[in-house]
């Protein structure tokens, strides 16, 4: 600061001045201490670019959960898309379902000044992100709504999904479903079970706890639950798998058995029109729920002070041939 | 920043040395100024933290080309896990394979001051980054070289992996192979182009450039592709696809055809095993590209001045089923 001063030809207060967006400096002089923080390679600097966009980093943090699962990766490039069209940059960070990892990261983006925050939440309560949010910072959570704050937040209709999954089913004459589903602490995972739930009231059959499993995660324990509902005296013929990951490792288990359960997965996923036989699921366009909630967050930035919104978007059964399956 | 000065009892002079690093403050008023940051809520500013941290602004910059691309993703997420584990957050662009677009992320990131930049290039100049580079940014390069810098790079052995398709599909009968890949003027594609040539040329095949399509990259062009080379007066019995995507859209394009040409893709792919027929793949562990890459650069960000290291990581063959095809 010494150096740009004396570059500049002013003294040390008024490049602070400059440098603070304070009033009372001349505009040519503020030019010149500009020119010198540029001369003597600080034009690159952080703090001289936020003097000239105001208070804008020009980047945005997005939370999730993984970026390496494809359904965050669209999820991602449909934020970075409406970020770009915005003039910002996306910092990322994986939370792997750990809320203390998910608050790590909200708040090291916000120590970093993001514009604003996305966050997939991990956790259940975001209290923490109150200050920030009263400092001016805007958050959308998305996929997921936030535990204890009201907050802008884009969902995608999980109970309608599973409910459409299990009449799907019901329709080929199953009345034996079972449920595998996220960890029942997930906000999706709960809300798909209450979908699959009502579903089966709604069709007359009766919920069997016993046919719900809940937190299987991998290629291991999706093929143990499947073998614990398949196992039962009244077995299951149906399935419907709560997320891709599942229905990917269920479609695994699965492989070269000649008799297999009839199956709907939550979530579309790359090539599952081509399996045999192809894979019946619950989709939407997880582009649409990055885009909707990048364009809430800027819509904030843009100075939208509306309450809070909640947006719900659609999702579809694409009946591809896993699902209609008599039982056996 | 007078009300930094005002609150620690101090000159804004002294607030200036402290934020700047400047000797001849004592600790205790040093630690005095940054309490007073820390009250007035600047403890989250960017400033305040590098002020702590060295020089770090604490991010990497990751410039690759399609975050939502499943290689790109799982290259993503290995980045982050060794950054998160040197306390660094990752800053992630997609830049569609624009060289113009490259550029301006890459130096969009310098401006942010992150720490280290890791770059798969779309373009092939890279003289633009020579002065981060001198001032002491460390740069990567993966997937591909830089055009015209000397840098640290880490590639996959491309020309071993397209070489050993063709030796696979030779060793099932096929001398008509064709080659269908990216632009040529990306590096990954020119190299797989020259390993195809090269398994030619060993396995005593003719090389015939109207089996070799470069560029297709959607469904429709790759469905154009294969029936060019299938359609010749001595047609291709068997194709090698240059990478993942072009694999999935072939698979797509030859669904449901009782005659197929047989097919081995550059790069894996998930659920390439339960196609049928299941796809075999020249494959290697994205993951570890990016892991290598970015424990290269934390080398260089802990001192590592050695010159730069080009690292070529093994390819390996898999065979599914898709090769192993005699020719019709």
């Amino acid at each position: 600061m010494n150096d740009v001063a004396r570059l500049a030809g002013v003294s040390i207060k008024t490049v602070s001045r400059v440098v603070n967006d304070e009033p009372g400096v001349h505009p040519a002089t503020a030019e010149r201490v500009l020119s010198a923080i540029e001369q003597l390679g600080f034009r690159r600097n952080l703090g001289a670019r936020n003097l000239r966009r105001g208070s804008s980093t020009g980047t945005l943090g997005l939370v999730l959960e993984d970026v390496a699962n494809p359904f965050y990766s669209l999820l991602t490039r449909a934020v970075e898309k409406v970020a770009r069209a915005h003039g910002r940059q996306v910092l990322t960070g994986s939370s792997d379902e750990d809320p203390t990892r998910e608050r790590e990261l909200a708040l090291e983006f916000c120590s970093r000044r993001v514009d604003g925050l996305l966050v997939v939440p991990a956790g259940t309560q975001h209290g923490y992100l109150v200050p920030e949010m009263r400092a001016g910072t805007p958050v959308v959570f998305l996929d997921r709504p936030a535990g204890d704050v009201v907050a802008d937040t884009v969902l995608v209709d999980n109970l309608g999904g599973t409910a459409a999954a299990v009449r799907h089913l019901v329709s080929f004459g199953h009345r034996r479903i079972a449920f595998l589903g996220d960890a029942p602490d997930i906000f999706t995972a709960g809300e798909r079970l209450r979908g699959f739930r009502e579903g089966c009231v709604t069709a007359g059959l009766q919920f069997d706890e016993d046919l719900v499993v809940m937190g299987p995660h991998d290629e291991r324990t999706v093929a143990a639950a499947l073998h614990a509902v398949e196992s039962r005296p009244d077995p299951a013929t149906a399935v419907v798998t709560g997320n891709n990951r599942i229905t990917v490792y269920a479609v695994r288990a699965l492989a070269g058995r000649s008799r297999r359960p009839a199956l709907v997965g939550f979530d579309d996923f790359e090539l599952a029109d081509l399996l045999k036989p192809p894979v019946s699921v619950v989709a939407h366009d997880v582009s649409v729920l990055g885009r909707v909630a990048a364009e809430l967050l800027f819509a904030r930035l843009d100075g939208d002070t509306a309450p809070p919104r909640r947006v719900v978007l659609p999702v579809g059964l694409l009946a591809r041939g896993s699902g209609e399956v008599a039982p056996a």
